[in-house]
């Protein structure tokens, strides 16, 4: 199985298939093509909620605003699963929730076809051969070199005080819920309470619906984090946040 | 093979594939996961729709306004198809589409992982264990319990006159074209005329390239119904209509 | 194999893939079903962009304003692919770009179950015949006739000068990269240089990220044409273009 990532849209991931298909037949699933463009960090949180759900595969993620520039195509061992992708650390939370220890390899197949799209000429083959080669066979082809150092991207901490917390907005998802970096855990006496979120007042829910229509609240989404939502709204508007916003709960 | 519907948009479907992949080893096909919003009726009506062209599947369905709230999880069959969903209607219409009678099974898998995303917690584990269980094995189980009260949508009835006919929009398509409840057996003397429509006149046509581009038509959409259109251009702008919007025509 | 590549947006793909999978199992592979609404030469140029990366397929294309109308439904041989769409040239420079030579063939199932939507109702079923008769069988079928004529589109030609080139914009992708006509071969000597695109200045760069956020730059895209981008930003805003705008490019 080989899984497809990326903040492509479309028709770009498209290009990737045929050419992992000219090679190989796995199946292949479509994580997302609408990771928020560019922005490293943000992919990297989606895909850490999202991979670990997987059996065993083949992960083509691309997020790659350096594309053509210096910066190393890799793949990442974790486990049963492989990761290819640019080194920028998209893929290194979710690759490290998947095992402790992770295994990184420069991919070197050449010179590509275009220096603005590796998800094609380079991603793309990488994977298949990978696919391939199990066993671990491609860690012997010289295509593929180990290497130690590696791009991380770093979540921001959040600070959990007595009576608050405070952290940001890590991703806001097509519902408008704004996903923070704050832990649920926080939220676990309060359910049923009001807290103070910024500046508002808004209820503490177990889910959307619990809060009328039309309602600010806060609930535990299903990644484990605080969430600021409306049910049958748009938490991002109805708080004024989006991503990288600070956000400072009082309870 | 489980087909997957939602109006989770992405990244969120993609969970429930790989819980559904770490399960069984079905064919998935997305049918869409832009369902208007928590609209359960507009989904009710595209399902109703499209499921229809399918061969034998387990359909798993979420457009789930009441996720976490205490509105049931159900799998329905309908001759050689299952449904998968909230009990809130959504996939009654396309099941009663298929089959004269239809069965309901109330689905208790336990307490879920979240209370905001039974997608990947509830219905993919559900329609992975019904792929797994054919001959109707699965209604055997602990977990599927018959239950004979479940919820239904409704939707609005056309009033068709001598001369007229008065309904309203269902659903508007990504063309812009504005669906309506009204059956296009009213227009079927009528083709080539100009008919009213609210306020403003449209000729009746075969199809969209029948009319000058940019000018409004009414026409038989693949539905059935009657649609309100513009060849090259947008239906819903050019009457002045939106999901819900009455409409009269007069002829 | 079988390729699924419209305009459609969601849901109405979903019934192809129904009414194929109700006569067929093949492999199903979504191109893209967002090419730009109702714009044929824009659907053929990323057609000729992407289908080449794949292998031996029917692919199933529908752009097609004509719907409805009396133009004709075609399946054209180019190689070891077939491609299956209505008569109005969508699928014409990509069939070329992968065979000398395309044979054309006229379908006619009979009357359509739609007048509206005979991406469900005739090129579904018809990329389903062709799928399950392989070895040209297909061709003797009386459903498939061969035909001399056929609509193909045309590209603007590009008019390139000694200090100079003038082209146009043939797509927008979803990065906001303007992609025009001219040839990426213009700028071979150029790169690291600024150059007058229309009425502003920009860098002619490798790839994006060799320019700074959010400034303008000229590379060579993937497909091989120049492209106006913004390194981490959109290059049609940025340069003010959009589809068919001309471009004058002075170095």
């Amino acid at each position: 199985m080989i899984t497809l990532s990326s903040d492509f849209g479309t028709p770009y991931p498209a290009a990737m298939k045929g050419v992992i298909l000219q090679q190989t037949q796995p199946r292949l699933v479509d994580i997302t093509h609408e990771l928020p463009r560019q922005d490293v960090r943000a992919g990297a949180f989606w895909l850490r909620e999202i991979l670990p759900y997987f059996p065993p595969a083949v992960h083509l993620v691309v997020v790659d605003p350096g594309v053509g520039t210096d910066r190393s195509a890799i793949a990442v061992v974790a486990g049963d699963h492989v990761f290819v992708a640019p080194d920028n650390g998209v893929v290194i939370p979710a690759a490290k929730g998947l095992a402790d220890e992770i295994d990184v390899f420069e991919i070197d197949l050449g010179e590509p076809e275009s220096s603005t799209f590796h998800g094609r000429d380079i991603f793309a083959p990488a994977a298949a051969i990978i696919h391939d080669q199990p066993d671990e066979d491609w860690q012997n082809d010289d295509r593929f070199s180990p290497c130690e150092e590696y791009i991380e991207v770093e979540f921001p901490v959040p600070d959990i005080g007595e009576d608050n917390a405070r952290g940001e907005v890590v991703v806001v998802d097509g519902f408008g819920n704004a996903i923070t970096n704050i832990p649920g855990k926080v939220l676990a006496d309060h359910f049923g309470e009001a807290i103070r979120v910024n500046q508002v007042y808004a209820g503490v829910a177990r889910s959307y619906g619990h809060a009328e229509p039309g309602a600010r609240l806060v609930t535990v989404g299903s990644h484990g984090n605080v969430e600021l939502a409306v049910n049958r709204g748009r938490g991002d508007e109805a708080f004024g946040v989006d991503t990288g916003s600070r956000v400072r709960l009082n309870w």
